[in-house]
């Protein structure tokens, strides 16, 4: 199992394009992204449980529940299609529709997605144009994939995007994947958008069950600002050009595809988190020693979402009772007089709590561990062996900045 | 029922003291508080649901849940005397045992109250010092209450009290309570600290019930940033001084008791929300023609509680998506296709979604509605009669400037 360059183009027979549609006058970058495969692919996807659902989720659940295959995705931001009622629906069909025409295939093989806005319309003049200038400009190159990975970008800073590869029975197989989030993080079981992509030969239903597996630990285990949006959706197509055995059942090549997977995953989320709105460091809460796994996910998630822990990182403050305070109203079990709490970071490791009291650390090493941009609050319970790591960010003026004034 | 001057010493009978203990050095302002009633009091308390509990919220439950009777408060701001361990067990029951001898009464009277720093231990030369000081300045004066409301301040850039009066059979009878609470504030069952006095004549179960079902709509309905404290807490004390007879049983006298508390309660939530850290503006959302009261509060709370609807109310832009998204991922019913959202103020009403899409509302309107300092948010989801209203405030810069570097 080795990382490897690229995203979304790294498997065979994936191509990607990016364009810029206009859809938000103001901005000059791209705005439009396209994936395709010339091989039909069994597709997976896990959607939002927000029961506010933008019409692209609505469509692409069809696609993902019923259909099973697809060939194309196309995805645009700047508009989210969210609350845009029936007519925000014949315009996603109508994106399907304009899609599958400029590529020959069918509009049941075209998924949809789009972020931004909610509330607003599609302007369709011109994300018709964007398709018909997609088509023509789809390319294997991995460059092309990190354009698409630019080009669905609202607010992040960042594109993200990762591949990794290895082999099934002498062939190699590779999975890559981009995505795109960095406000309304907090997926209820997915993050906003993301596509990966593999060459693997595996069944459907082994393809839909290793994604919604995995979510659970790494999607699911992020959280930026405690929204989960209307537009959540993670999409997995497989397109066989890897000629491996087809996957039928969870032998041995299952797991070393799952594995690859979970890293594809785990990076993207890592950097969704580190570029939440606003951040300046990643945050990573990890618990040890509960009772369950269920319990430390409970836990880590209440760490990671507490608006005083978060305002802390970006202080770079030590005030180990607002993590104590956001352990004490998880809903979970939890002895607080058993708790011992750890910084770590590429600065070093501090135990700052033993069993529910601070300990005398060093506070001038414990804001030296919190000023890097990845800080890690390890919290040992002291239940049992089970653990679970949660994602998330500071808290900064940007984000308020950012999000006090969004549309403009 | 009126709305009259004062807070914990509008009823009659009831004492109270501050002074300056210096428990945190850096600040000049007063620190500590004491009220008192020369006859004992039927206590009410309700208690953070945090399983990190601080240790005078543990001290109090002894009083309140075993002796049930109570004639004084002590408080502390600048350490919460949370995750302290057994000496901060100790160094609570100092501070009743010191209070006790300085007033002539027995330790099981006093009721302790800390708030600030979770983590430090207290220190308890400058307490007892502060208690033997706080004992002779003892006054009725509703100056004395107001003064009492500074004391017990943290973050909070106002006091907050208020009174009412009524009378039963004749008798005049007064609530009057004050409250402190700024971050940290989102309580499972009350808000950091809140201490409520009257004169009536009420037997202490009732006592116990009106406050315990009062909070569940106001102190519980309140949040500024999510975070439940180590140290919430409600104290009620009747000292019986009105002379009315003495109230047994859930007749008219008790529902005006009820109104009055009521009444306290929502003034005392309401400025609490308003004046959460960093907050510029007071945010209620409010929900009608929900199925039960449950749903609607469910469905406030989330809205409430969203970072994202919070930085919106800050840069006074309308983005009702936002609104749309919150009330979606609340873990209730709801059809989002028959949503209406209403902003309102001082500065007039408007509708910006009709049955879950955008109406074609005045931009510039809703500008101006957002921008008094005083916003709320209706939803009306068309499902049933109930309804239930939450409140909570903006999200600034100045709050993450306050939570970033708290300590120092």
């Amino acid at each position: 199992m080795k990382k490897i360059d690229g995203g979304v183009t790294a498997a065979k027979g994936f191509k990607a394009a990016s364009v810029r549609a206009g859809i938000k006058e103001s901005s000059t970058k791209t705005d439009m992204a396209m994936v395709y495969s010339e091989s039909p692919c069994a597709v997976a996807g896990t959607f939002t449980k927000n029961k506010v659902k933008a019409a692209p989720v609505k469509w692409d659940q069809h696609i993902v529940y019923d259909c099973k295959v697809a060939q194309a995705v196309v995805c645009n931001s700047g508009v989210a299609n969210a609350c845009t009622g029936k007519q925000g629906m014949d315009y996603c069909e109508q994106m399907a529709d304009a899609t599958a025409e400029a590529l020959g295939i069918a509009k049941e093989s075209v998924l949809v997605a789009s972020t931004g806005v909610i509330g607003a319309q599609l302007p369709m003049d011109k994300i018709c144009n964007g398709i018909k200038e997609l088509a023509p400009k789809l390319s294997e190159d991995l460059e092309a994939g990190h354009d698409a990975a630019v080009a669905i970008m609202t607010t992040d800073t960042r594109p993200k995007e990762v591949a990794y590869e290895f082999e099934i029975g002498g062939k190699k197989v590779v999975v890559g994947g981009m995505c795109k989030g960095s406000g309304m993080i907090h997926p209820n079981m997915c993050t906003m958008l993301g596509f990966i992509t593999t060459d693997i030969n595996i069944s459907q239903e082994l393809l839909q069950e290793a994604l919604s597996e995995d979510i659970k630990d790494t999607f699911n285990m992020v959280s930026v600002d405690g929204d989960t949006s209307t537009n959540d959706t993670v999409l997995l197509m497989a397109n066989k050009e890897a000629g491996n055995e087809i996957i039928t059942e969870k032998n041995d090549d299952y797991y070393k595809f799952v594995e690859a997977l979970h890293n594809v995953n785990v990076f993207l989320c890592r950097n969704i988190a580190g570029d939440g709105e606003g951040a300046t460091a990643l945050l990573e809460v990890k618990i040890v020693g509960a009772k369950s796994t269920e319990q430390a996910k409970i836990l880590s998630k209440s760490v990671v979402t507490s608006s005083l822990v978060k305002a802390m990182i970006c202080g770079h403050d030590s005030n180990c009772g607002r993590i104590m305070c956001a352990l004490g109203y998880a809903e979970t079990e939890l002895d607080p007089d058993t708790v011992d709490l750890f910084y770590e970071s590429n600065a070093g490791k501090l135990k700052i709590v033993e069993n529910g009291v601070p300990t005398d650390y060093d506070e001038e090493f414990a804001t030296k561990i919190l000023s890097e941009c990845e800080v890690t609050v390890i919290a040992d319970v002291k239940m049992g062996e089970c653990e679970a790591t949660a994602w998330g960010c500071d808290l900064t003026h940007d984000y308020v900045s950012i999000n006090a004034d969004y549309r403009s």
